[in-house]
């Protein structure tokens, strides 16, 4: 089976590395080989981390393009242009298509499905999701009798790496995105994780799986970790909690709540125990209960993995003359959007510490009908103090409210934090 | 798609119910409906659970087996015979096979492997491993790039759901097996599941999918919990450590080492944190690291789902005519099968403890070569004492020995336990 592969970075390098050195497993699976045809780069001349012959190089897409002989398109570029062309154009051609962009499967992925049923070829990300671990193959085979309830996870590694840090090491958020950056778990331009907006990505490609509704991940409540600092993490901790970024996916009668919110984890959750780079993903379904997967959500081999995984399953389709003919449209569901709906939180504010101010600003709470779990307050002495509130389940709309009118009290100095608080189902 | 189920016990009822249940689920992912033609029982007017129209059961496999309409045999009857007659049957009339039947598949396997290849029809067995956690298609096609290097993991409920309970309440085995049985969590007949029978079964099943190697379960190195009592909770509690039943397969280079062992796992592990009925699978591959699959190992519903799974998976090849014609032989690879190989153990010696007892035993193990990690002795009367001991890595066959000469010593009551100590990899 010949392929062609756009781009030649880290997972790309992972997937060759794969191809090179794990031959007898791959030709056992699918009584062939995997060949590289041709490898689209945007330098041909660049110095690479590992060898490759440079006559499968090539800086024009019609090479791959054109290749009658490829029929596995795998693109690794990342981004959204030119990868939704190239990919669109591919399809088109009658070529099958292998992406790990989570980017463009978010935002395009309606369309690039139809695109490709109608040509009557597969699209497969498994790698979008979770690097290695197997997500989408569990959630799109191995549950599919199942009405899945809920989806609830750690699902991006960079943010989990500096959460980590802050919390085993007592760092800031900026000496742990630093150390992060070092290790080559941040990108120099690390915004689109620390804003929460790759989780976002991923969680929506999980909504259109697990309920078969396409989700525009700029919908998505969502919220980063910069605010996060030393100090929630202290008193997280000190109420039985870790703090980690979750993305979460709900069903409810006709809607679907969707939010990535950091979140206060109760230290007996097992997503608590979840550390540094790693991911893992919470599924529930009303067969199966609750299932756990955990792996390493980044990286060159593990996201190679799970690349082949599709690169593999789609030769096995074409091996059999299979077609992409489904009749269903697994993107037909049309449900109401929400976010994280009704929820405890956890609030520091910063404040005038002086006799009457907790009562005060309790006494705010209660007539907003916001009764209180938990309530940390430290210092005695007229002194800016941290204070911090766990709220019982209400709407973030109504506790927005509430912080408005309590934030303007003259002995409020701010709202330091909100952070939601998930509680355990079990 | 019309199917015949073999037995309607615990999942023939799960599997009845999700069929029911999640017909919308069920028809989006195939196109079609799955339909119950036919249900073996032995006693069709039985009291059940759940309502089963009269005229889907039969007590006569004929009525299955000559059914041409019937292109799948469910069996979920458990147990070699007539399981495994039934099955052979049915795959001569080009019947496809969806078995949870591990001890069929463990011992009889190949054969029927083989049998299904010459005649065409698919053989699936997710259920037989980890009830509704994807283990087996994760390690078939999700990691179908990998070379496996490593398995371990906890794969009987019965034994987690007892070890749990002596470590959380204090219980002896004989009070948590009592409970366990009063709860739906061991059978009346335990013997399988806490002599570890069950777990090789599964140990032989999954090291069949990872290395293409059939191995009889009878020859696989194993030990069952029913000697573990409550100081050794204790002790393992002092050190550090959590006591499970863990079953592994690991690869050498041209040996693979198998056992069941009731091991002791450092607290950091997340094996660890697996309590009560559950299982986690912790897999290893060269590509994708470190994997791990949690969720409920046995129960109606779940191992429904897992049989679901596969009656899907085989429907969609019918719908697109694919039969079962793989040329490479899953199961050719020659390696030789050893045991645990080289481990930490902790032994629980029982002493009369004086003067010089320690100092004798320590310099005995010493002779033999095997040192020691640490050492737990309590008391200093005169009166006959527990002394723990975890060694550093040694063959099993020394420590044997060694604890031959121990044991012969006047001053040594018993040999207490000797336990496995599991080693974190990282």
């Amino acid at each position: 089976m010949k392929i062609g592969i756009l781009g030649m970075g880290t997972v790309g390098a992972g997937v060759y590395k794969i191809i090179q050195e794990n031959k007898k497993e791959i030709n056992k699976y699918l009584d062939n080989d995997i060949e590289i045809q041709r490898i689209l780069v945007r330098a041909i001349n660049k110095d690479r981390a590992i060898f490759i012959p440079s006559e499968l190089l090539t800086d024009n897409y019609d090479d791959i393009l054109n290749d009658e002989s490829i029929k596995i398109v795998v693109e690794l570029m990342g981004g959204i242009h030119p990868a939704f062309d190239y990919i669109k154009q591919a399809i088109m051609k009658g070529k099958h298509i292998v992406t790990a962009n989570k980017a463009l499967m978010a935002t395009h992925g309606k369309e690039l499905e139809d695109l490709a049923k109608q040509k009557g070829v597969f699209i497969k990300y498994e790698a979008s999701v979770g690097g290695g671990i197997p997500i989408i193959n569990t959630l799109m085979d191995s549950l599919a009798a199942n009405k899945i309830e809920e989806i609830i996870g750690i699902i991006n590694g960079t943010t989990n790496y500096i959460l980590t840090q802050m919390t085993n090491y007592n760092m800031s958020f900026d000496e742990a995105l630093k150390l992060a950056q070092d290790n080559g778990y941040a990108e120099a331009d690390p915004t689109s994780d620390i804003e929460g907006e790759d989780a976002a990505f991923k969680i929506s490609i999980l909504t259109s799986i697990a309920y078969g509704i396409s989700v525009q991940p700029n919908i998505i409540e969502r919220e980063g970790i910069t605010k996060i600092d030393k100090n929630d993490i202290k008193y997280a901790s000190k109420l039985g909690y870790k703090i980690k970024l979750l993305a979460a996916t709900k069903r409810f009668n006709d809607s679907v709540g969707i939010y990535v919110y950091p979140s206060l984890v109760p230290n007996e959750h097992p997503l608590a125990a979840i550390n540094n780079e790693f991911n893992a993903l919470f599924v529930r379904g009303n067969a199966v209960g609750e299932v756990l997967l955990y792996g390493k959500g980044a990286g060159s081999l593990p996201t190679g993995s799970a690349v082949l995984s599709d690169i593999m399953s789609v030769t096995k389709s074409i091996n059999n003359n299979i077609r992409n003919s489904k009749k269903s449209d697994r993107l037909d569901n049309n449900m109401e959007v929400r976010g994280i709906g009704k929820s405890q939180y956890y609030i520091r504010l910063q404040v005038i510490d002086k006799p009457g101010v907790l009562g005060k600003i309790a006494m705010t709470f209660g007539e907003y009908g916001i009764s209180l779990d938990s309530v940390v307050q430290n210092g005695r002495d007229e002194k800016s103090v941290p204070l911090v509130f766990i709220t019982h389940d209400i709407e973030k709309e109504v506790l927005d409210n509430t912080l408005k009118v309590v934030s303007s009290y003259e002995f409020v100095e701010k709202v330091a934090s909100i952070l939601k608080v998930e509680s355990i189902e079990k």
